[in-house]
């Protein structure tokens, strides 16, 4: 028995070697044919130059619409399609303005900020009030009878402790999104919210806020870092009266599609993996960590998938979603039609935390499940993105899992840099290093290839 | 003696997990510090915009020396000093000039080059010869018949399949530190040599060559990578003659010094443990990266450990080394002056590999100190940091090693971006991400703690 439990050790540990070592082959065969012959930065180069800011409803989210489905299409998927759905159709209406005025009105200063997404505009006469500074939630309920008739400037700061820069968004964005109806509450104008970052310059973060359904929608802007602490200095000193113009206003609900192509599985046909990102940005940039990067990574794991002649046992989806960031209704849309034809959904990733340098994967799944991907650590370590860890997907896959109880996850890049750019001027295509962005795509495209092969 | 046997090991895993919590805590501390009240990269602005590049013997590395040593007073050192050393004078000497001919000599391009360092100038005629091109140094043999009289162009490809960049660069360096004598071995008039990166921009990366003593010292140059492919296209078409001035050459030899400031140790005041990077850097730009970054990072963790109280039981010297990039002198003398000294260095650690979120630590020491350090992988893994791996340390700290045998150690950063700005015009201030280089100082200040406190 013993010797027989030897043999079996042996023979099981044999197999399981070589089949790492066929996995770890053919990891580098991905590998080296998106570093030799990559186009992923080229197509970011296309979908943020040729194209720009893609905004729900507008006419650079059609183009790139089109150009999304023809760029899967010339990069070999077995059929390509526009799944239909509704999306709103926010518009910033014009240039956002706010002028301080200050010791006592006699000195004027343009602020740097953007109106939030979703957010009413003051109306053409604009509106004109001091400034309440709060700095927490707690100090908004500590003055609330001093708000009516005021602009509530919430500074709230990032937290540069967490290393993690999406702990200091999650600890901050409720400021953005809550802050508007909280104020709103007391009688306040208006909202300023200090950016959700820690850059080192001073643009503005916009992103969407949401009103609830009882008070007064008021406007509401998201101000640069610089620009915020001046007003902080400022209110030391004495008051501050704010002018504010902002245009944003909702048109009619228009149509709006995810993008989707497809590579057949020769033996699970109908099962599914889906791999994407958001096609969908904010419209004061090109969108190119938020997120045309993850737009371009997916593509590319197609492009490398077929040129290296890999044939899926699963159908792999490759979607390019609508709406993210103001309305969620491409992930909806995709996860209810996935109910709807009761499709088998076997797991679905995403990348939407930009194009940085890769450091592992964050899964939603049972922990048994984790338990095993944590097996195949080794082999993407030597690509960066061996840290796999419980806990993180991506929005607009979320739908299937609360739907179908889809097994996602989610790519996590290095963090430091992205609240650099997000949802800001500066979120270009210059911000994007290819080699990186690369990387990305490699490590999603191993990670497929791993549940493709082993399931989870 | 089973219970026994049991209690001793409960007893020494609470030691352990106590000694763990307070690591963790010890370096969470730091963390904040850093974060919070970080002077890194306001520090690296200073050295950056009001000094510049700091090639050895020029004025501005005798200003970098000067603030060097005025920093680390205010930081909190003990004492401070500088350290005497000759270091080599090479200077640029003027614009580097090259001008492509094609066309049968009827169209002309200039081409974005940089003379390579310690190179010779082209003496004021320049010189103008056809270009020969080859891809290798086997290449180069083969064609040896044909060199005699010509510009040699090695136009070797930076490798882009090596995930770690420092492999290509390994592997492409040596056309530029050896190809200037080898082709000049066989008649050629000059070298070019295609840039050491991977870059998508079309910035020349200069940097040392080695002429060796037999063959003429000839003129030599980088090309940018868009230049590079330029010129292989053309070539390909016909004939291109280059006209090309350079006008490097060297000074006699200069004072340099190297910047010390100590922290005295509580318990062992005459072993040593150093960190340092190198002060010197190229001159066509600021040195942000190489290695403005290791400099302030040294500096950032002698301004936190006062900070926060921390008391080594080992004296710390934070070492800012002279003349890493064309002699080496300055770690040289370091190393010298500790021998003649009899001083005990228990380990020296370097960062030269640039300010991006840092990925571990490679070291130069035993395989049981390799496995003593790996034990500390999840105290740094929170932190990015956590790959601890045998092999690497700093040019710097080399000679330590070589001389007294001390234990070594390099930071290793993310190394994608690393060599787009490598010894090229773009290597600046605002290439730095605040919070990369910070994080980078954290994980410099904690493995020091577990040094200082654990020994290796």
């Amino acid at each position: 028995m013993r010797r027989l439990f030897f043999t079996c050790i042996f023979l099981s540990l044999g197999v399981i070697l070589f089949a790492q070592q066929e996995d770890s082959i053919f990891i580098k065969r991905i590998s080296d044919e998106v570093f030799t012959h990559g186009k992923a930065y080229d197509n970011l180069h296309e979908l943020t130059k040729k194209i720009g800011g893609r905004l729900s409803g507008s006419p650079q989210m059609v183009k790139a619409e089109k150009w999304g489905l023809s760029t899967l299409q010339q990069s070999g998927a077995d059929k390509v399609w526009l799944q239909e759905c509704m999306v709103p159709h926010w518009v910033r209406g014009g240039r956002d303005k706010a002028e301080a005025s200050y010791n006592t009105a006699a000195s004027k200063k343009n602020l740097n900020i953007l109106a939030l997404g979703n957010s009413m505009g003051t109306g053409a006469k604009g509106v004109r009030a001091n400034v309440v500074q709060v700095n927490s939630f707690d100090d908004l309920e500590a003055k609330k009878e001093q708000l009516k008739g005021k602009i509530v400037f919430y500074n709230y700061k990032f937290n540069p402790t967490f290393v993690n820069t999406f702990e200091a968004y999650s600890d901050a964005v409720r400021y953005r999104g809550q802050g508007p109806s909280r104020a709103a509450k007391y009688g306040a104008l208006a909202v300023i919210v200090r950016s959700m970052s820690h850059s080192t310059d001073n643009n503005p973060h916009t992103g969407a806020t949401r009103y609830d359904t009882v008070y007064e929608k008021i406007p509401a802007i998201a101000i640069g870092l610089k620009d915020a602490d001046w007003l902080n200095d400022q209110l030391q000193k004495g008051s501050v009266s704010i002018s504010l113009k902002t245009n944003g206003h909702f048109l009619p609900d228009t149509i709006g599609h995810n993008v989707v192509g497809e590579l057949a599985g020769t033996e699970f046909p109908d099962q599914y993996i889906t791999v994407g990102g958001h096609l969908d940005s904010w419209d004061p940039a090109e969108g190119a960590n938020d997120d045309g990067s993850g737009i371009v990574q997916t593509i590319e794991i197609l492009r490398a998938f077929k040129a290296i002649g890999f044939k899926p046992k699963h159908t792999i989806r490759f979607v390019l979603f609508a709406n993210e960031e103001n309305g969620l209704r491409g992930g909806n849309k995709y996860a209810e039609e996935a109910k709807a034809k009761n499709e088998k959904h076997i797991f679905a990733l995403e990348s939407d935390a930009g194009s940085f340098t890769p450091r592992g994967f964050g899964f939603n799944v049972s922990d048994e499940q984790v338990a095993k991907v944590q097996k195949w650590s080794s082999l993407l370590e030597p690509y960066g993105g061996g840290s796999l860890k419980k806990g993180g997907d991506g929005s607009d896959i979320g739908p299937l899992k609360t739907v179908l109880g889809t097994p996602t996850a989610g790519l996590d890049p290095d963090s430091q840099r992205y609240f650099d750019y997000h949802h800001a001027a500066n979120d270009v295509f210059e911000n994007v290093n290819k080699r990186e962005l690369e990387l990305g795509a490699i490590n999603m495209a191993a990670l497929i290839y791993l549940v493709d092969k082993y399931g989870l």
